[in-house]
């Protein structure tokens, strides 16, 4: 049959059931509770979840203090969304008591399937059949499910902590390590995750929709072995990349690692660079390791587009300006002239040995003149404001000590950056104290915060390529 | 004159009294103390320096608690070191009246020489010419100086807070931000930095004799814009390299860093392509950015090195699996076959369709039988005895949460090394609630932690370029 939309919840729509249920149930939840029983009935109230929890096991009356049920059957509503975490051979049975009792959405944890044997692949080929016959949609099998921390819900059975600050960064992985790992591979956390695990249904397109849809997400971040349905990810890439950033970050690269994705979840990856010509064509800006896809995503929300690919370099030490330069050439990026009349106007008072360009090294220029903060703040408002310069960079040490308290650099940003408007992103690294610092600059309008200077320079390179994806000025070679 | 050598001390042999003099002459401190004075006496004594400080100035008579000279002749002895830092115009007399007062080693900050322009150039030329007719030394100028945390002893104008904890890991660099932003580049901190300024006297070659010679320096890190004397360089760090790892961050790599540079430093850097053989000829490692240069150091301190390219993987996560496999690819290293017989030992009561190769996903292994500590120590200990394996990747997560309390992975890796040795490197990315986890696993001798899955297999990756620099297998590719 064919009548596979007919039937059923269109797959974007769907996914907001698996994302925003107002019920759940828990088909597998264990009885037992506490250290090393991965009780997702436990998990999922430690987290905050204020939907109405259904645990069902038939060897239990009450599990975490919630009323536990036989079987999905006896649950007193049609919930929206039934997880599944049962062996593999029992998880078709489930699923067709779920079919029964009416619920649309499943949710299946349960590993074992095409990620396996012949025999997993058949089981799930048959639990899609049962779903597609009857208009269900399934998340799954081989995942670790969602979270939501707009509604502070999740399917894990790790014990994760939820945020006090997330931002409107949602994630799309065919693995759950991403979701999970949220403090090591996203800024600060996920708004969303979806883990697609298998994808026997529901898949990274559907995903797509669905986020690229959603008011609560403002960029859209990837991790993909292979893509599927290839003309359907291309143009679903493609509207999503009208309205937000799209980051993908694809393994399975390299013939090793091309191998271990075709055991872990069953991906055929294809030739790399035809993914590069998809990923190019649809807008999709492509990062290589969790660092980048970090910095990809701090530099996006933090700092949005930059226009062309010129930097305006303000640094504290000549030594930093000269990685900055060397960081340009490998990301793309130029060094911009200098705006007209601001050699002449750092000049005033020192001594003329000191040459100004750029990267402008204004220590000699501060210290000499005995004015740091004026001078800084004055060749920052000069490259922010100069039609030549597209970002700035700037290096600076940001220091705890007493003895440094009168630099204010932060406040000298804020005030540079309200006088001249939020239009050119600014990369910074900030060195000695910074932990202490990054906060209060990131706090700023259009400043980011990098760990190395390359990191700087590259995420500055990342909001010049969304740039030119969103112009759709991107060169394009593909083979589709 | 060609006497050079005759009237003073050999380079590194002079070093060690600019690191570790008993008594310091500060010629041009301020009278000022506090926020904003930059007064390196004020600093000196707060680092926690326990040798003698004459402050040199004649408009005071006590600064920061210290008796104030008005000249460095007036000093009732001769000290082991004088810092000058006053007006480039002034350095020369102040060099003279050092001279006169039997001072051999003169540490120069003040900028403004051939790193500025001809009048520069020639003041430099004249201060050298003095120093050389009287057997003096000179670091500098334009020099943020040294930093010696086995003595306490800085000579920086900035504010640092001297370190609890350091590694014998120690720096030479050509600007003073290296030192400056020691928790920003090294591993927790330098155990020395020498920062050489112009090096129109000591220089890099100097800095690394005494380096090599110290046993207080396990590591060397140099940070290079230029290197003028290129065959003394090469001898220099091939003996350094005999005995430890040297790491060469050398910047000017493209066209603008190489101009920026010549700006800074006076440093004509050369073709870039000339100074990879050079280094690949001395044996020492070349690292290409910040991040690079500290997890070098983080790799060759805490693992050592690595005799071959072969890596056993460890993970709780398939898609960490194939981020591992494409890092080998990008990094020169390869996945080890299975050790024999590790397949079947873990498939013990576990079903069938769960597959082990290597990468090896533990996950499926330890939930489904039960026992994740004990298939995970098995693993790892069959890895590391394994003559197919050289080093080892592990990912696994690791939680503060009470739930998780049962998975005390740090008992198993260390219990699993005390058994088998600290041979073999291991390299981990921890996740999840990485920051409380890292001090525990690395407190396991050959143990290392990294903030991304690429940088714990490129941390591994200079364990094995070390091996081979050591074992000088290198392929040599010189123009020399």
């Amino acid at each position: 049959m064919d009548g596979k939309d007919m039937h059923r919840d269109e797959g974007g729509h769907a996914l907001k059931k698996f994302l925003e249920p107002e019920s759940v149930a828990l088909i597998g939840v264990p009885r037992q509770s506490g250290p090393g029983s991965y009780n997702n009935a436990e998990t999922m109230l430690r987290y905050g979840f204020q939907g109405r929890i259904y645990p069902i096991n038939p060897n239990a009356a009450e599990i975490c203090g919630l009323k536990a049920y036989p079987a999905i059957g006896d649950v007193p509503e049609t919930v929206d969304l039934a997880v599944i975490s049962v062996g593999r051979d029992r998880v078709l049975p489930m699923v067709e008591q779920c079919i029964r009792a009416g619920v649309k959405h499943l949710l299946i944890i349960t590993q074992g399937f095409a990620d396996a044997d012949a025999a997993g692949r058949e089981m799930q080929a048959r639990i899609l059949a049962a779903a597609r016959e009857n208009g269900v949609r399934i998340l799954g099998p081989n995942t670790m499910g969602v979270v939501n921390n707009f509604r502070r819900f999740t399917s894990a059975f790790i014990d994760l902590a939820p945020p006090r600050d997330f931002p409107p960064v949602s994630l799309i992985a065919q693995t759950g390590v991403i979701q999970v790992a949220a403090q090591n591979m996203a800024y600060r956390n996920w708004g969303k995750a979806i883990d697609i695990g298998n994808g026997c249904d529901l898949d990274v397109v559907d995903a797509l929709e669905y986020l690229a849809a959603d008011p609560e997400t403002k960029i859209i971040a990837i991790y993909a072995e292979g893509i599927t349905r290839g003309r359907a990810f291309l143009e679903a890439a493609s509207r999503a990349n009208l309205s937000k950033p799209v980051l993908v970050f694809k393994s399975g690269r390299s013939q090793a690692g091309a191998k271990a994705a075709l055991s872990h979840t069953g991906s055929l990856v294809g030739e790399d660079h035809v993914f590069d010509a998809v990923f190019q064509r649809a807008g999709v800006l492509r990062v290589k390791s969790g660092t980048e896809l970090k910095d990809a995503i701090r530099a996006l929300l933090l700092m949005g587009e930059m226009k062309g690919p010129r930097l305006g370099v303000l640094t504290i030490t000549g030594a930093g300006g000269i990685m900055v330069a060397d960081a340009c050439e490998d990301f793309g990026l130029t060094l911009s002239r200098l705006p007209e009349g601001l050699a002449e106007a750092l000049q005033k008072g020192i001594p003329d040995w000191i040459h100004i360009g750029n990267p402008i090294d204004i220590w000699p220029v501060g210290m000499i003149g005995g004015n740091y903060p004026g001078v800084f703040g004055l060749a920052l408002e000069e490259l922010l404001r100069s039609p030549e310069v597209d970002g700035v960079v700037v290096i600076l040490p940001v220091s705890n000590s007493p003895l440094h308290a009168n630099l204010n650099m932060e406040d000298v940003v804020a005030q540079v950056r309200s006088r001249v408007g939020n239009g050119k992103p600014m990369a910074l690294w900030p060195y000695i104290d910074t932990d202490a610092f990054v906060d209060r600059f990131e706090a700023i309008p259009g400043v980011a915060c990098f760990d190395t200077i390359e990191q700087a320079v590259q995420g500055l390179s990342f909001c010049h390529r969304r740039h030119l994806a969103k112009e759709r000025n991107i060169p394009v070679q593909t083979r589709f």
